[in-house]
């Protein structure tokens, strides 16, 4: 007889928290994958560091990506007043590739410059990690624009749908460093970083409901 | 003669940002245990990659486990309002099982295909971990049931009190896995995967009190 | 003649956010420190597991020293309502012990079944650090106490004052501590653990103002 | 014809809440770089605790820095109430650098006593990351004080222009480091910790309008 009071509803807020807390672990534990260089006496610690060049631009890139993630997640999220089970499980799956990016970072770092047969498939895992984070993402905003229920009122649903198409075919740009991966390992990084910075630029649109005569109010929501 | 102005009551707000942030960091820092395999040159590092298996099974386990947990745990404390010393010791002693989970995480990760007799021992520390933390969340729901004022006034405590024999019922599937742990590893880590699907479409119900004349206060605050 | 809008107020919500971070950081980088032991074929795992003890315990003891000294800078921190500058760098040189605990814990951990000389130095830096902590929380209450102004108005000045000799005598344990590490090792990680729990359960109290007329905001704000 | 909602705009509570997780992390994180010395039977542990004082050096004054740039960042968000692209750029760029800081600090810590060309580079290596650090800073500052309409109402937006070129001077200490570097690393150890406490005691200052008659409201709002 007891209706329970735990379905159909929930807070984003502590949701939100807890994902906003991996994005942050995540950025700053790229840092340990940067090692302290031994030398010798008598050896050039300048020459040492230099040549460690791959791990700071494997770090930069990855600070990037997460950073963008998380830029991304937060808009989407902005927009959210609703949690079901299965946004919980996409959002879970979603943070698990963010908390694992370390892990393919120092492997980069790693292999970078090392024999090409190894650096293609540090570069490979690389983008397999991002092709797998760039699917669970687009899978939260698949099921957010299916339901559509789980949006503020303010967002238009219909509007929403239509930019599912333009955001896979965005998204594109992951499969292909995968190829690039047997190409170049150096210029794979690379490309992350661009794509990084592309996805800061065109971030995640949610479209507003047109309701001229409210222009304030649609604005405060933005 | 001064009351004390400590007693008696206090916010979950902080308690639940503590609880937060320390499922959040033991989540990240699984991925420490992954490492970056070390190939001498011509060795192929997709095998090397490849025998890394159990590190990467271990991880989306323990991920999902502690993501699992953090969601019951929002669940529960989404119904408290009150915070006595006795809960926040059974949060503690949760959180301290829950911050130790990368450990034996990386024990069987290590040992998962090593020799039998190292491979059963290792699954057997997960597994009683596994109890360990389900018996410090079951103290947990226990103690909130049985004092009852803790809750916010919507919640059933009748009702709470009747689920606590189905809880502990189903807590029954960690005991078990420390027997399976000296049947198979890898079965036994399979099954704390399994289980924490399982809590998570079964999650704890927080009873409502019958008010059929407020249906709207009682689900915004679901 | 612009006024500055920075002094003289300052809210307590991203310093405590900040500090809440640390803490939670701190407690959950102390599984860092437990190691998975190396064990040749045939060798036994359990007995492995079993000479690592001194690491186990260390991290429970350290872990409730965080999570008390959590709790009681929650319980004062939720009794005021302005930060000044001394109040800020107080607070750092506090969180600044807590962040180092991980290292005392590992040091001790690694030293406590060594030889007498090394396991009486590892426990007296053990030791030591809680002395720095012990003071730092002191010189805090000390200044709130002094200042007086940086409490919330139902806080009574006069009485709160009236806490600083008991407070700082129920410290004396920790000196205390530091003559036992040259006896015993495990005893001393023992009456840490002990000193926490008397802590936990004999928290910092802040008298309120008297006010018999109302009684329920007081109760409200406690 | 749908508007997006999501331009122009923004909350600054994510942003913020990303920021102080990446301080509170990047502080905790400091403490991974001392070691547990180690020592044979019969060697003092006083004396290799003793040689380790770079390390406990480089903790206190990085910890410093990462707090106090802390406080400088609450204090200017404190006043800002939009947030645009570039701001989000900026405010990455400078996580980035704070989140490498356990790096340099683990550097410097390793090569400062070690033989003078190498500590020289390493003292060299952590003042440039701290050049960085305050030039992103800067370059943050630069752009909400140019823009304007990113601040609160309250702020002064011409006061706050004022105030760059003395906070570009302010900044000059930083370059004066890596001179230094060359001449003495424990003293530019030093200079940072010195830095740091005058950065502590001179915050950013954020001009707030001339309006006389509502003290009241301005005061709140500092």
């Amino acid at each position: 007889m007891n209706r329970q009071t735990d379905r159909g509803s929930g807070d984003t807020g502590r949701l939100e928290a807890f994902s906003d807390g991996v994005f942050a672990i995540a950025t700053t534990l790229l840092i340990l994958e940067v090692e302290v260089p031994h030398v010798e006496h008598g050896e050039s610690l300048w020459s040492a560091l230099g040549e460690q060049w791959p791990s700071y631009a494997a770090y930069v890139v990855s600070f990037l990506v997460i950073g963008i993630i998380w830029v991304n997640h937060h808009q989407v999220f902005g927009h959210v007043i609703r949690v079901d089970r299965k946004l919980m499980f996409l959002n879970l799956l979603l943070l698990m590739i963010v908390a694992a990016l370390p892990w393919p970072t120092a492997l980069l770092a790693e292999y970078l410059r090392g024999d090409a047969a190894a650096a293609h498939t540090a570069a490979a895992v690389y983008s397999l990690t991002m092709v797998a984070m760039s699917f669970a993402f687009q899978a939260l905003w698949w099921h957010l624009t299916r339901s559509g229920h789980l949006f503020h009122p303010r967002v238009d649903p219909e509007g929403a749908r239509g930019t599912r198409v333009r955001f896979a075919l965005g998204s594109l740009g992951y499969p292909a460093t995968v190829a690039l991966a047997f190409v170049s390992a150096p210029l794979t990084l690379a490309a992350h970083g661009v794509l990084a910075l592309y996805y800061g630029f065109n971030q995640v649109q949610v479209p507003a409901r047109q309701d001229p005569e409210a222009p304030r109010g649609t604005r405060d929501l933005a």
